[in-house]
């Protein structure tokens, strides 16, 4: 039955057909990501709101970045990231390609811009080599867009295998018996109708509050999600729907972060698009089985970054304003 | 020769009498070291301003922390910082353990409370347990001065042996001939009286500007250095001599920030204390062989830190005036 509705995460990193997966690439990407020189301030790398030590995202309902500001929108988590079908709440970036060229040039975040980034890079020996070792036979291989297909690159193997997908390849033992009526309740209630596939979500865009409009504090008016991507009136508060893996150690929860209790997610969740209250006894249930989501992170080793040179544009905590 | 001045790195952690360094304190103060909730906002970790990629600092004049407010002093490296006498450019904690409560509590950084650290600890239970490892046999074994101990423990792994160890160690091959000739001036014109031991600095105190001032910009008036610690006149612009293992790829130099270029910080140093100029050749040379100090960083794989819990403190970005 579950396998009518979701998938195992892939034993393999997933591919590209645009930037395709090499070890110099991923090495490269992991460089990048951990690098807080791809901000203006030096303060903030991708790693600074996609923590990998803490499930992939920052914990707070909101990033702090650049000048102290906050954005706009909760940080979702970079693990299993590659799997959705396009990146951000609102899907703006088709791939996470795409996405890491946002925070680096957003104001609120890393501030930076794309000549200032390939300054920096091309400052320093090291990363000139690694990016040559990883798009070889490019004429110049240090670009703004080369930085973002190895981060993209490094992301992709970041993969959470967890019970639950030892579940899906045969374990019947892999989840509690609690977990398997969480998950049928899951199915019966009707929450997979959205959150379904590999990522349990992450592949499809509802109108947050389908059936009921949650209150102003979770589903702030000013910010119209989908809509601002596509102006089109029906997509209007629409939002991806949340992928799901890693939920139950990446709160607060929604896009607005407003919410740091799972149960209380789960059952907001109930009234805003299935009109239906979920009962304390069966969002414990749900939350259960949203807890063997939870997948084991892969062993990341810090990369040792190339020291600054003359040639690098210093850090500046200066505030630019628009 | 260089034996009378030097001191190659132990080979094995070093240990401490009053905090014995174990495999589970190890492991504790690692994921201490890397969560970024020990902050009020949930944005800095000690890693943060001590970036384990980045040579063990920030490459920031001075560190950005809470509020976007910036720190009085340019962050040291915490690389082999367990070797120095005494923690800080003032040296006003006398270990990395003292130090670590410092940066934790500071408004102007992380901007926390040792209750509220306690709390949050104390609301994940994978960390209680971690303690209880950690601190065997004690009552209360969450709490902040454990905290500062484990992380002292795993800073005290964070030794990197360098070429120069190797020539220390009897290896004449390891460092080239004008490393060699750079180590001869460094020797002869005095560099080695206040930059000597183990970490070549980080055991002793002395006034910045002995012979001659430096100029304000790299020498602020309102930053009397040690005076602050001692009270007493002779300490008025006293600074602990920088431990020089990983200079390279620390920049920028002196408790200012000021300073980019290894080779100006070389010529600064010669005229402010030993009131000679050192030659631009002489100083590629010292340069070179300050080179072989950059060391070898130890293999450190991100830990997996607890999920926060309904008991968990909220990060708060509010700044509190003093």
């Amino acid at each position: 039955m579950a396998l009518d509705y979701f998938e195992p995460l892939p034993s393999t990193i997933p591919q590209m057909a645009d930037n395709r997966v090499t070890p110099e690439k991923i090495d490269l990407g992991k460089a990048l990501f951990f690098d807080p020189r791809l901000s203006a301030s030096g303060v903030f790398s991708c790693y600074s709101c996609h923590n990998l030590t803490t499930g992939g995202d920052d914990n707070m309902e909101t990033s702090v970045g650049h000048g102290w500001q906050k954005g706009p929108r909760n940080s979702p988590t970079v693990f299993n990231a590659v799997l959705n079908i396009a990146q951000f709440w609102d899907g703006r970036a088709e791939d996470l390609k795409a996405q890491a060229k946002g925070p680096v040039q957003a104001g609120v975040e890393m501030a930076n811009t794309p000549d200032n980034v390939v300054a920096t890079l091309n400052s320093m020996q090291a990363y000139k080599d690694w990016f040559a070792d990883a798009f070889p036979g490019e004429a110049e291989p240090v670009s703004f867009d080369n930085m973002a297909r190895a981060i993209e690159a490094f992301e992709a193997t970041l993969i959470t295998p967890a019970p639950f997908d030892a579940f899906l390849n045969g374990d019947d033992m892999a989840l509690t018996d609690v977990q398997k009526e969480g998950l049928q309740l899951f199915v019966d209630k009707g929450c997979a109708t959205c959150h379904n596939g590999v990522n349990l979500g992450g592949n499809g865009y509802y109108p947050f509050g389908l059936v009921e409009k949650p209150g102003a504090d979770i589903l702030p008016e000013g910010d119209k999600g989908r809509f601002t991507v596509t102006e089109t009136a029906m997509d209007e508060y629409v939002f991806r729907a949340a992928p799901l893996r890693n939920i139950a150690v990446t709160a607060p929860y929604f896009h607005s972060g407003k919410v740091w209790d799972l149960k209380v997610a789960v059952q907001v969740m109930g009234v805003a698009q299935l009109g239906e209250e979920v009962s304390d006894e069966e969002a414990v249930k749900i939350v259960a089985f949203l807890e063997s989501l939870t997948g084991e992170v892969p062993e990341v080793t810090l990369p040792t970054l190339p020291a600054e040179t003359a040639n690098t544009p210093r850090p500046t905590a200066e505030v630019v304003p628009n």
